[in-house]
């Protein structure tokens, strides 16, 4: 999508064979691309939240392995890649889904021919998470556009981002609104802000600005209120995974959303690819659940009147904090998942018509 | 209750004749006593949120119209001290209780008999709010001490501040948990932040440090996670207006914790003195709610790491926002009102066994 105009994805590689991000750490206050050069610095992205989301974590990995192969092309070095960056973050399934998409294609080949082969895959893995995020849009969009028919303008509530800041362009959860606006749907955005880090307020409210999309953000705690006063009309969010019976890991909140939409009777949609489904896994409480530094709770960053960039303390100083990231939405409370292949039922049997190759995965 | 180990209310009169606040838009970073002079700086201090909560807010527009006396005791200083002040915040319903508390005993009294009348009214306000929330925190620790037989450790989770600060002293969602700590009970609060201007890990986090009660805290959006895993096994809020049926207007995002408590079958209890019940209302879509500054969501302050205090903003730079101050959570997610009279049913039947005298009330 764009960024002042211009078309960006969140990570390319560039015709010097130079793989770019952009710093989503840095983000609103700052836009900057930052050069991955080796196995670590990509892991170091992933960990530090550079680049962050599930499809996009799994994108940067498999750069991050052809990274390795440009230094080493060893069975050694392959393996090595593959645990470093498979530890970098425990929730995200996209990890290991692209790091297994790697291995196998890299194993067979002759050591010479392991950097070059390793580039071209985790190119068509990026191009691949586009075309099934456009895909999400197109299912999406129809939903959207349902209400609009009923309603004029359509409220729809997001948490997190799931936009293509989250992806490698279009997003999941956004991937649909995106196709709304190409198609003139009248719509407006809630944009939970997202504590501890912000991705709502941070980056999904500035990819929205930048595509000129009508948003409003509003604190983690207001989506009860609004969903009670009939200012939601639908929810969209990503998931980080989901299980084969169609149980939601994303971002923590998302859980609360979930019930306050179930009891308002509000269309509760996750959009997803399918790189993010856990066919191995039958329950969302089997799903480990990332805990992250207190600081990220107790501490925040943002930008003074004078524009530098200041961190502070907003809690009480001796207290402690914890911090997880993720919670389980239970397939009851969602309406529906929109995946590159349609929307269907949060269920197991929702799931395998779409996916019939997978009933008989190991479970 | 203590700070530094000295004794403090939230608002008292001294020797002198002067009224005094703590400023609790300066808490946790500094601790600071303001003196209220006249009847604006009163309105000032409950506008700005130098002091807050339902029953504070209570005691400060008392002690603001005895200020206006002070200064002149006519009939219309009286009627423009009470309009004043009672539009200084639409949800909590003390503060017209206690202005109603105050005209009613002024407005008979010969002018010169008023200032003097009217300070000693409101240190009677003052007392009776003490020891309501005393009698709270005696009914509501039962409630504690009972699942410390079962489980040993007893995990509470609390939304915004409902402490000491918010009330003249004991507070009222955790005067029960000040209690249990006196009758030695193992107990950890889980203390939410609060978004937008996070009263928990700003003022319930403080409080219960000053205090030496163990606790964490966590993002708003952690409870139902916290909840699934079976980490909290009670919920005490306060409450800003409390219909005759039993809803409950409380801070943003109470309601999203009380769907979770539903969901997981947590206790999901509200503690609040009698004069935070609206018995004219009978349903919480009638409580007027708040909308406050929207830079309340998009910037910040706390302490840097050199101590000085800053503002950063925290959101995209070109995104609105909006910023509702409190929702309702439905009487049938409520487990039980905890009053100064006793615990009893979020109903209009529970609570007029309470307070018979109401039954006739209009509504």
């Amino acid at each position: 999508m764009n960024v002042d105009g211009q078309h960006y994805r969140t990570i390319w590689q560039t015709t010097a064979g130079h793989v770019c991000i952009i710093d989503q750490q840095k983000l609103p206050h700052q836009f900057e691309i930052i050069q991955l050069t080796d196995l670590e610095s990509a892991a170091i992205a992933i960990e530090t939240m550079q680049v962050r989301g599930a499809p996009c974590i799994g994108a940067t990995a498999a750069y991050g392995v052809a990274l390795a192969m440009r230094e080493e092309n060893t069975d050694d070095a392959l393996n090595e890649a593959v645990n470093r960056l498979g530890q970098t973050r425990p929730t995200a399934v996209n990890l290991h889904w692209a790091l297994d998409q790697m291995q196998t294609a890299l194993k067979p080949l002759s050591a010479p021919d392991r950097a070059a082969a390793a580039f071209t895959l985790a190119g068509k893995i990026c191009d691949e998470d586009i075309e099934n995020c456009r895909r999400i849009g197109e299912y999406g969009v129809n939903l959207i556009e349902d209400i609009a028919r009923q309603k004029g303008r359509v409220n729809i509530l997001t948490h997190c981002n799931a936009g293509w800041l989250a992806c490698v362009d279009w997003g999941t959860a956004l991937a649909p609104i995106y196709m709304a606006q190409a198609r003139e749907i009248d719509l407006h955005v809630w944009v939970d802000e997202t504590r501890p880090r912000n991705q709502g307020a941070a980056l999904t409210a500035w990819e929205l600005g930048q595509q000129g999309i009508p948003h409003t953000i509003v604190t983690d705690n207001a989506g009860g209120h609004l969903m009670q006063q009939g200012l939601v009309d639908l929810c969209f969010v990503g998931s980080d995974r989901t299980t084969r019976t169609g149980d939601v890991a994303n971002k923590i909140g998302t859980y609360l959303k979930a019930l306050a939409a179930f009891d308002n009777d509000i269309p509760f949609y996750v959009a997803l690819p399918a790189s993010t489904i856990d066919w191995n896994l039958r329950f969302g409480s089997e799903v480990p659940i990332e805990e992250r530094s207190a600081e990220e709770v107790t501490h925040m960053t943002g930008q003074t009147a004078t524009g530098s960039i200041e961190k502070i303390r907003i809690a009480a100083p001796n207290s402690d904090a914890t911090n997880f990231g993720f919670d389980i939405t239970p397939a009851r409370l969602v309406t529906g998942l929109i995946t590159e292949r349609g929307v269907t039922e949060a269920s197991e049997a929702g799931l395998l018509q779409l996916y019939p190759e997978r009933a008989d995965d190991n479970v």
